[in-house]
């Protein structure tokens, strides 16, 4: 595609967005079935409705563009999915593994606000205010998984300085 | 790299940043160079200078783990750099250009913010402190930047509107 104006940037980020949603919709189970803590599991699986969600979002932001909704191949979130399953294949130890797998997600997760972060300002300056807020609510979801992520992260740090505390 | 420690898991998210803000090193001057708008200029011109300070601190850090400063090559910093430089090859007008560096390069900042809390956390966890202490100073460095970039795009939406209202 070429790109000369600014809605043009916009569609060409909307397809890396939905070519990243949907290889993640592919991954997640996967990071769910490797997964030790049911904590992670369970954020996995809920992030895994809701990036379902995104997509069915992204569809109906590229109907509102007058667009076909059309995937180009994100290489940095391919890197990212690749790096998982890598840390998979190795076999670590279970905990070094959650937290591993904590790590990717959240680079997945900061890849993905950033460019939500990005179309939506894009969207405003357009004047598609509706386009807009439809994907301010995904970036607001990948925040917040973010948050839990990190929340999830911080609790593995406070349960070993408890255990280290009582040895 | 055999991961079946915390540890190495560490070495190999620091090794994977190291090689990361070495790209970045060589990717930042052609993005201020690309820039329209000299405030997104002195902004990457800015940000080349801390990202020096970046490399030699992850230094500090290999040092202080006892480990040798060692690249591993991030394919996801490949990808994003790639995806700048296809933006000043297509040679779109300066203001799309600009809004697309902008986006490129916070996506590059969220990668790193990502990796940034991932092995601060991970050095806490293994009771380095002094490292995650380092580790923490990038990082706020980084969310700094991030706010940079959101402010110049900000800027451009409203001046835009401005721009607009006085037509």
């Amino acid at each position: 595609m070429k790109i000369s104006s600014l809605q043009d940037l916009l569609l060409d980020q909307l397809q890396d967005l939905y070519d990243a949603e949907n290889q993640l919709v592919k991954a997640l189970p996967k990071m769910a079935k490797a997964a030790l803590s049911s904590e992670l599991r369970q954020a996995f699986e809920h992030h895994l409705h809701q990036t379902q969600g995104h997509v069915e979002r992204l569809e109906r932001v590229f109907e509102k563009l007058g667009s076909k909704a059309k995937r180009k191949t994100c290489q940095a979130m391919k890197g990212l999915v690749e790096e998982g399953e890598e840390l998979v294949n190795a076999k670590p130890d279970a905990n070094v593994l959650d937290a591993g797998l904590i790590g990717a997600a959240q680079k997945v997760e900061h890849y993905e606000m950033a460019g939500y972060g990005t179309v939506q300002t894009w969207a405003r300056q357009l004047g598609q205010e509706e386009v807009a807020r439809l994907l301010q609510q995904t970036l607001a979801e990948e925040e917040q998984t973010d948050e839990k992520l990190t929340q999830i992260a911080e609790d593995m740090v406070n349960l070993q300085a408890v255990g280290a505390a009582s040895r």
